[in-house]
C-alpha cells in the first residue's frame, strides 16, 4: 500500500496514485499524465493527507519539467512556475503542498539548462519522498514510546500511509508501536463528511491486521467518559506558532481529551510546521455544499 | 407537520405516521394496521423522538384494543399486553414509550368490557397527545425566556415537532422564541449515523422560515472556539436522577459548551424523567452496524 499512494513512473513519465474518493469499494490507480489532472486529483482527494501533498506537489513539478525539457529556457521556466501556482492553488491549508513544491523549484534553479533543471527536480523529489518514509518511521518510534503496552488509541481522519508516502504519522505511531510489541486497538472516527477514517484508516489498518473499530466522530467523549480511550493520535495539516490545523473534529477531540484527562498527541514531519504564520493568516479551506448534503446518491438535506 | 408525526385515524382505526426516514427527500404516509407493523416502525425509526414515541405507544394499545374488543375478557387483555410487551421491547432508552403505554395500560384497568377498556384507551391515548403538545408549548415558552434576544443556537439530532406530537422540545424552544420576537439562527448537528440534524431538523425548521445551517457534528467545538454558538438546546431520551441519556454526541457538545462557558440546556417534559432510575440501570440501545458502514448505496467501510 505504502508504493500506492503516490508515485513516479519513470518509464512513463507520470504521477501514479490510489483513487482514495473510491476506498474501500474500489482499489483503482489513477495515473497523473498532465499537471492538470493532478490539480484535479489534489482537488478531488484522489490524494490528499499532508504529507503525500508535498511528494504530490514535488512530483507535479517534475511532470511538468520532463514535458517541457524540449522548450527553451525561459519557455521551460515559465511552464514549470505556472504549474507551480496551479497546484498550491488547489489546497490552501495543507502547508506540505506548498512545501514540496517549492523545495523542487528551489533545487532547479542553479541548473544551466532544462534538462539538468528536470533532472534536479526529479532527484529532489525522490529525496523527499525517500525523506518523508524515513521522518514517518522516526515519528513512529518517539511516538510509540509514548503508548502504554497494551491500549486503545483514538485517531481521527487518516494520517496514515495513506496520507504520506508509508507508514503513516499517527498510524506510524500506532505501527511502530504495534511493531515492537505492543497491543494497540484503534478507534477510527469516522471523520465526517468524506469519512477518512471509516474508508481510509479503517481499511489501511485491517490490511495490516491491526485491530480497528469505527465510530462516530461525536462519539468519542463517550468512549473517554466511559475509560475506553487511552490516547489520542493525530496528524496535521499546518502547525503554526499558535495552532495546529487539521480536519474539522481536531480540536474536539483535543477539548474532551483534556476535559478527562487522557493525552493527546499531534504526529507530524518538520515539513508541516509553519512557524512564520498564525492562525489570524492561514487560509482555512471551505469546501462545497455537496459533501454535507449527499453521500452517495444519498439525499441528506 | 405538527399532524404528520403520529395520529390516531378515528375513521380506519389505523395510526398514521410519516416515514421519517425519507425524509427530506419523499413525504409519505405510513398506515399501521397492525400492533406488528407499529413496531417495526418504531425499530427502524419511521417514527421517533421520545415524546413522539409515547404517542405512538398509547396509540398502539388502542389499535389492539380496537382490533380485540369483540374478544372475551381475558382474551382481549392478554392481547393487550402482548402487544405492549412487543412495543416496549422496541427501542429500549427512550423511557416515555413504556411510560406512554404504561399510562394507556393503567387507564383500561377499571373498565367493566372490552368495548369500555378500548374507549377508556382511546380517551386516554388522545390526552397524551394533547397534554405533550402543551407541554412543548410550555418548555417553548420557559426555554425561550433564557435565550438572548439575538442568538445562534446549536442543537443535535430532532427535538422538534417531528419528535413530538408538535412543536417540539428543543425546537419548540427556538420556535417560541421566534414567536416572540427573538432573532434566532439555529445550527443543526448532522446528527451521525442517520443525520435526523439535516435530515429532519434542518427540514423542519426551514418549513417555518427559521434560518438554520447544518454543520458535521465534530463542527461544534470549532464554531463554539469561534464565538458563533451562544448557546445549546438539546432534547433527551431519558432523564435519570444522575444522567442525561439523549442521542450519541450530546455529551460530546456538554462537554465542549461547558469548556467554552456556552449555556447548555435539556429541554424534556416530564414523561422522559426517571428517577427512580440510574445510569447503571438502564439499558442504552445499541443499533446495527449497516447505519455506520452504509450511507444509502454508498459503502462506507
Amino acid at each position: 500500500m505504502d508504493s500506492l499512494t503516490v508515485s513516479w513512473n519513470t518509464e512513463d513519465e507520470v504521477i501514479e496514485i490510489i483513487d482514495q474518493t473510491l476506498l474501500p469499494g474500489e482499489v483503482r490507480i489513477i495515473r497523473c499524465d498532465t499537471v492538470n489532472r493532478l490539480a484535479l486529483a489534489i482537488q478531488r482527494l484522489e490524494v490528499r493527507g499532508a504529507p503525500a501533498l508535498g511528494v504530490a506537489g514535488a512530483y507535479g513539478i517534475c511532470l511538468v519539467a520532463a514535458q517541457n525539457i524540449h522548450r527553451d529556457y525561459d519557455d521551460f521556466f515559465r511552464a514549470v512556475h505556472e504549474g507551480a501556482d496551479l497546484l498550491k492553488s488547489t489546497r490552501p491549508t495543507a502547508v506540505n503542498l506548498a512545501w514540496g513544491i517549492d523545495r523542487v523549484l528551489d533545487a532547479m534553479i542553479p541548473s544551466s539548462s532544462p534538462a539538468e533543471s528536470a533532472m534536479c527536480a526529479a532527484f529532489e523529489a525522490e529525496a523527499i519522498k525517500e525523506e518523508d518514509a524515513a521522518h514517518c518511521h522516526a515519528i513512529g518510534e518517539a511516538g510509540a514510546a509514548l503508548l502504554p503496552d497494551k491500549c486503545t488509541v483514538l485517531t481521527h481522519c487518516n494520517a496514515g500511509a495513506l496520507a504520506c508516502s508509508e507508514w503513516g504519522t499517527a498510524l506510524g505511531v500506532i505501527r511502530s508501536a504495534v511493531k515492537s510489541g505492543k497491543t494497540v486497538q484503534v478507534i477510527s472516527c469516522e471523520t465526517r463528511p468524506l469519512n477518512q477514517g471509516s474508508r481510509l484508516t479503517a481499511w489501511e489498518l485491517a490490511q495490516d491486521n491491526i485491530p480497528v473499530k469505527t465510530i462516530t466522530d461525536s462519539s468519542a467523549a463517550h468512549l473517554m467518559r466511559k475509560g475506553m480511550i487511552d490516547a489520542v493520535v493525530v496528524g496535521a495539516d499546518r502547525i503554526t506558532h499558535d495552532v495546529v490545523f487539521n480536519k474539522i473534529g481536531t480540536y474536539m477531540h483535543a477539548v474532551c481529551a483534556r476535559y478527562h484527562n487522557i493525552p493527546f498527541y499531534v504526529a507530524a514531519p518538520y515539513s508541516t510546521f509553519d512557524f512564520s504564520s498564525s492562525e489570524e493568516n492561514v487560509t482555512i479551506e471551505l469546501r462545497g455544499r455537496e459533501e454535507l448534503a449527499f453521500c452517495g446518491d444519498r439525499k441528506l438535506m
